[in-house]
């Protein structure tokens, strides 16, 4: 609940992974691990400032209108004519341009934070608006596929950003996740670039065949039938090279277990789908994949993140 | 079961809607009404002849090798090295170039027909791979969206074709459908060359989203989500112009109820998804809407057909 009388609050929200092989910029999930701390103070006036940067970044925009963890505070002000504004702490769990979600991290955990001291609570539909409004300050676009799953937790389908309907999609008790990011950066917006605007029909088909399979899958619970589906056949092969090893690292994942996987978000992180029975086998697998490549990888696995963002406990 | 000693079985196969909007080229569904018939009676040599085409549709070859009821036939004595064959008798319900799936019908029956007179029953995937290549013989390619749905009933979702994968996709009780006929023609070749190779990513991404929420639609049995999901954004813009008064037929059955509506595969027909109360308003506001436009329908309305193809007593 809301309560004014509260002078700061802090919130977590986790990476999360946007396209998930069949479903480019529609759907996504999130992890439990790593995330975003935003730590956000009443300010007696209107405006919000940047206090620290810290954690696995720290060379962000300390401008209140650059910063993905503060353009939606601006905004949220502005719109509910607030008279008093924030002071934000951001501690980065989520590497920069590493594909899992940082900018929409940032984004959603200071929305949350920022809404604990508002008066009347935000609806969930209206949080989502400002966080995607901040995250749009690192995209230039409005993208819901980090920002949702991000903020509601699980795997979301956004079937429509104006007005927002956002679907959740169940996902079977067993499934892992692995993450292995190589440690470089991709450009979100290079990454973008590298798809044509255009492509043909029969790419499409395939990869709707595979989306709706994959959907159908989630609902059945059929593990079986989400590794069948869990294939990029339309978005993928564009964006491989930019990913040293990539082939390699999938390739890995598969001969170790692994239902399926594919780049997370842009990238250059890839994640796999994984029952828990083969989590540290595939990891392991990854790493060494990443490690042939020239790449030496981090690598996080675990749970979907079925809870979503959440204010915690400032000694948590 | 299969029974040698029987000389003669007759097969009824109904009319399936393509595409449904969303899913161009593997989502397909059965009606109940209209059908073909065929009868297959055994052959002493292995040979396939046509005895009779009646019906709504006579024009069509009568030789075995142009004809879609009976080139399955013909690769299935290949492929069994049988040492009889099959004189076909086909009785066409379903108009020619109508978009619900006529050529398909008739594959059909005449596969499941001729299934009933072998030693040994052929599995239904089996069926279905001598189904497509009878109805490749109309359309010069492999394609699954009608023979599928035909064949098994329901509404399918073709994973693959090589090798055959499909997968049933449940229908909430309370769905029904009506079918608009202008009775006109539309050559299958020609609605597929309108589509160009080529299409826009974000069109694709904005089909995506509703195909997925589609799918989650009838899962969850949320027949509000299905109606707002039920639009086809990438196709259907293509061949509007083909079906003279399409969008007034369209705007007329969601003014009178209809959840969605969209081209029955290639078109001219046009099906609508409509719960059973607002069954006959709908049906009357197409054929009324069509009218207006200039062309006489033919209107069929009912459930959607949840059996498959199958054998029928002779006197039914």
């Amino acid at each position: 609940m809301s309560d004014r009388s509260k002078r700061m609050a802090t919130a977590f929200a986790s990476a999360s992974v946007g396209n998930v092989a069949v479903g480019f910029d529609i759907l996504g999930f999130a992890m439990e691990a790593p995330g975003d701390r935003v730590s956000v103070e009443v300010l007696d006036e209107p405006q919000v400032e940047i206090s620290e940067i810290s954690g696995v970044v720290t060379d962000l925009p300390m401008a209140a209108t650059d910063n993905t963890a503060t353009v939606g505070l601006l905004e949220m002000i502005d719109d509910l004519k607030l008279d008093f504004g924030f002071r934000v702490a951001i501690e980065k769990g989520i590497p920069l341009g590493s594909g899992m979600g940082g900018s929409a991290a940032s984004a959603v955990a200071s929305v949350v934070a920022a809404n604990e001291l508002l008066d009347q609570e935000l609806s969930r539909n209206q949080c989502l608006r400002y966080a995607l409004i901040g995250e749009s300050a690192a995209t230039g676009d409005l993208h819901a596929d980090n920002v949702t799953p991000c903020l509601f937790g699980g795997l979301t389908l956004t079937r429509s950003i104006e007005p927002v309907e956002v679907l959740r999609i169940p996902v079977p008790d067993e499934i892992r996740c692995v993450l292995a990011y190589p440690n470089r950066r991709v450009d979100t917006r290079r990454a973008r670039e590298v798809v044509p605007d255009e492509l043909p029909v029969s790419d499409f088909v395939a990869q709707s065949a595979n989306l709706a399979s994959f959907i159908t899958g989630c609902h059945r619970g059929d593990l079986e039938l989400i590794g069948r589906s869990l294939k990029d056949v339309l978005i993928e092969p564009h964006r491989a090279s930019l990913i040293p090893g990539f082939y390699e690292v999938c390739e890995a994942a598969r001969a170790a277990g692994a239902l399926g996987s594919s780049i997370s978000g842009a990238g250059p992180t890839i994640f796999a789908w994984v029952t828990a029975g083969d989590l540290e086998a595939v990891a392991s697998a990854m790493h060494g994949a990443f490690a042939e490549a020239g790449s030496e990888a981090t690598i996080w696995s675990g749970a979907i993140g079925e809870k979503g963002a959440r204010i915690i406990d400032e000694g948590s």
